[in-house]
């Protein structure tokens, strides 16, 4: 049951409110008031041992083009500059050791949470995807596999489901690349539809940091860039996870 | 395996492309060149009996502002205006002897295909949801409750979840109030996070229906009014689905 048990909904953006308006989130300076650096999160993000089930790995169901620029970009990881995401059940399981800041916590007495973009675990019927950060650049390409459970018009991949990839890759860009933790906006142009079970490559880029806030754009696109599926900017808000207490 | 199969990438939209540039859908006359009435589409939308089971119906996950609101809305359908929306597996099911115009379908040798926005079967874990539609006003109302499988941050809603949920809501309405059949854009101001649990509504409007278009806008808050979730707009290309053939 999971009928009750939030009180909070947590207001976002709010620094641009009126002066005396409410908000929960503080003025701060942008940038310089965000201290944790791309390594330390990058370090935490990606453990380099962990009992967790990382379900960015090739499975039989990953179409041919799927597994070969998987390989290309593990090969360029090799050589830095490059890096393979985790990617857990559930973001509680990225961000290990920290929360939300106070205020922003949800309360349940459920157990089984997780990440949208996991939400089906049957290997090739839902999310198939990968994602390849790189830190000096700050940008990332996500591969990405739609499976039959992700169907909008008959054979083809919802716009929804897109949506959510999009914003996940824009998330995971935004924390890694400035501590950005929440979407405030995504817009989205839609220019082809993808078909189940084919590749779609998405190219996310951090355009610019300011006013503590990340401004992102997405390419979404075939392999051979022949075929453009949409395009989509995204703006996130920057904000610090803050240490989990031990009790 | 879902490795091959797909030779068609639909392409959206090109009636804007310049002259003499290529595209698959035909330039038409907004609006007359689209015959089908909103009764006509709505009675074959919601067929009186059918042995597909509807997942637009309450279940015991659901909570009481969801259960109550539904109840509600419901008795509006009685006195007419308002239509309860059935909610099948696939697309599939819902436009029965129709399909995509030649050249836009699909083919696959996958029989087990599920609507995005019901791909996770277990109650209450996923998506939990339910559309009316007032055809006279082209209006909508969705009653949204996200599951501990829709997450993003630790107790909140994925936004790519609602993206999604708004895309869909989008799509039946647009469907219903026009033959709008294909996202061309979706523009989303996230305002507050949603908890995992508790309900969100939707109110879906059709502005107008321009030059082979459907331009729509939703405002998503709780129950009260009190929060304002997500603001969006989005806009959808007409485009008439084809009889099937009885080959």
């Amino acid at each position: 049951m999971i009928r009750r048990g939030f009180q909070v909904a947590a207001r976002l953006g709010h620094h641009r409110a009126p002066p005396g308006a409410p908000g929960i989130l503080p003025r701060l300076a942008p940038a310089s008031a965000f201290g944790s650096s791309a390594d330390s999160l990058v370090s935490r993000f990606c453990p380099e041992k962990t009992d967790l089930k990382d379900y960015a790995l090739p499975n039989a169901t990953w179409c041919p083009d799927m597994l070969s620029l998987y390989h290309e970009f593990l090969e360029k990881t090799k050589s830095g500059g490059w890096i393979k995401l985790p990617s857990f059940k559930s973001n509680r399981d990225h961000i290990q050791g920290l929360k939300l800041p106070s205020g922003l916590v949800a309360t349940s007495d459920k157990t089984d949470w997780r990440i949208f973009t996991r939400c089906i675990q049957v290997e090739g019927q839902g999310y198939e995807y990968v994602i390849f950060f790189q830190p000096s650049k700050k940008k990332s390409i996500c591969l990405f596999q739609p499976g039959p459970y992700l169907e909008g018009a008959p054979g083809f991949a919802h716009g929804g489901s897109l949506a959510a990839m999009m914003d996940e890759t824009f998330s995971k860009t935004a924390y890694l690349a400035g501590e950005g933790l929440f979407t405030l906006s995504l817009n989205i142009r839609f220019k082809n539809l993808i078909p189940v079970g084919s590749l779609a490559v998405l190219n996310v880029e951090v355009e610019k940091i300011e006013d503590q806030k990340l401004y992102m754009s997405c390419i979404t696109q075939s392999r051979d860039q022949q075929t453009v599926y949409a395009k989509s900017s995204g703006v996130f808000l920057q904000l610090q996870l803050e240490e989990e207490s031990s009790q």
